[in-house]
C-alpha cells in the first residue's frame, strides 16, 4: 500500500511514524508513506494556504489551488483508489471500513486545517470523506494518523502474531474478554481460577460467555 | 490542566505535542503534559512490561506492577480528577464529554498494548475508560493523543479565536456548513453568490439551512 498524505503540518505527523507497527511495516517494505508540504504547492509569494471565508465569520478556510495542484501532480504519477478528506462530518470509520480500506493499493488523505477546506474541493476533488469519531481536532493530521495506523496493522505480515488482530475488539461484532496474566495473586487481587485449570475447551467457552455479557453491558448497539 | 500520560513508548507520541495548537498551549502554561515510561517502574531485570496470558492464546498482556507502582506515585504527589485507560470498549468519545473533561484539573491516561492491560488494572485502579472510535490501533498511545488535542483546543485562551471552536461541528448538533474562500471562481468551479451578497442576515439564515440539509443527509441520528 501507498499512502500520500497532504498537509500543511508534515513534522507533526513525524513520531508516529517512526515507532512501534507502522515503523515495521515500512521498514519491511509493506507500506510507503509520502508527505506533502501543500505549501510547497502555493503560487502566491507568502506561501499562504488559507484566506477569509466569504460570507464572513470566524476561521480561516484553506484554498483550493495548491490543494488542487498537489492532487494532480500526484495523479499524473499513478492511480489512486481514493482520495480522502478527514472531516468530522465524514462517514464514521469503523473496524469494518477499515478491513475493507486495507486492500487499497494507492491512497491519499487531505488532513483539512482551520475551518476546513474550500467546499468546492470536496465536491470536485475528494473521493471519500472520513471522520475518526464525533469530536473536533486541532486539524486532519491526528485523524490521518489514526486511520494510517487502522489500516497498516491489518496489512498481511505487519503484525507478528497475525492471529492476535482477529481475536481484537470489533472483528466478530463483540467486545474482546477479559485478559489476565502473572503474577495469579497481587496484593489479593486474584486471576478467575478457570484460566488457571488448564480444561482449554472450557476456557474458551468462558471467555465466549465474558465476551458476550461484556458486549451486552457495554455496546448492546454492537449485538443488533 | 495537567496532564500524565503513562506509557511503553513516549517516543512515539512526541511530535504532535511539539507542534500547533497543543505546543501553543503548553508553551502558554495552559497545559502540562508529562510522559512516564512504564519501564522505569519495572522490578525485573529484563524490564519487561508484559507477559503471556493465563489460560493461553495469542497475544501478551501488560503486568499489573509497574502501572500500579506508577499511578502510586502519581497520586502520592497529587489528587486526581480521573484515571483514564484508553481502551477500544470504553465509553466512545464524543464533544459532549471532550467539552467536560475539558474543565478537569489533573487527569492521568493509561496507554494500553499488545493484547490489553490485566483487567486487574481496570477493575481496581482506572476510573474512566475511553474509546476514540469503533476500530482497533496498534496501542492506546494514539488514542490518547486524539484525547489530548480534543481537550486541550477546548481550554479558554488556547485557540486564538474562540468564536471559532464554537462554530464547529457537533457544537450545537449540527455538522457545519460548507466554507468558502477565494478565488470566487477557480475554473468555472463557483461560489454560492449569496455569499458574495454582503446580505449579513441572508447569509446567516442560508448557513442555517446548509448545516440542517446537511446534517439531515449525512448524520440524521444527531437530530434525534
Amino acid at each position: 500500500m501507498r499512502i500520500d498524505i497532504i498537509t500543511i503540518l508534515p513534522d507533526l505527523m513525524r513520531s508516529p511514524f517512526e515507532g512501534s507497527i507502522m515503523k515495521r511495516a515500512i521498514e519491511k517494505g509493506l507500506v510507503e508513506v509520502h508527505f506533502h508540504n501543500l505549501r510547497d504547492y502555493t503560487t502566491n509569494k507568502q506561501k499562504s494556504v488559507d484566506d477569509y471565508q466569504f460570507g464572513g465569520g470566524a476561521g480561516m478556510v484553506m484554498q483550493i489551488q495548491p490543494i488542487d495542484d498537489c492532487i494532480k501532480k500526484l495523479k499524473s504519477e499513478r492511480n489512486y483508489d481514493e482520495i480522502i478528506y478527514m472531516t468530522p462530518d465524514g462517514e464514521t470509520l469503523n473496524q469494518k471500513m477499515a478491513n475493507s480500506m486495507s486492500l487499497l493499493k494507492n491512497i491519499i488523505i487531505l488532513c483539512g486545517h482551520y475551518k476546513g477546506v474550500d467546499q468546492r474541493v470536496r465536491d470536485h476533488l475528494i473521493t471519500k470523506e472520513i471522520s475518526i469519531g464525533d469530536y473536533v481536532l486541532s486539524g486532519g493530521e491526528l485523524g490521518a494518523v489514526i486511520l494510517c495506523d487502522a489500516l497498516i496493522r491489518l496489512i498481511p505480515g505487519v503484525l507478528s502474531d497475525e492471529t492476535s488482530a482477529l481475536t481484537d475488539s470489533f472483528q466478530d461484532n463483540l467486545l474482546a474478554p477479559p485478559v489476565y496474566t502473572r503474577p495469579a495473586d497481587y496484593n489479593g487481587w486474584k486471576v478467575p481460577e478457570i484460566l488457571l485449570s488448564g480444561h482449554f475447551a472450557k476456557i474458551e467457552q468462558w471467555r465466549e460467555e465474558k465476551a458476550f455479557e461484556h458486549t451486552k453491558n457495554r455496546r448492546p448497539d454492537l449485538l443488533e
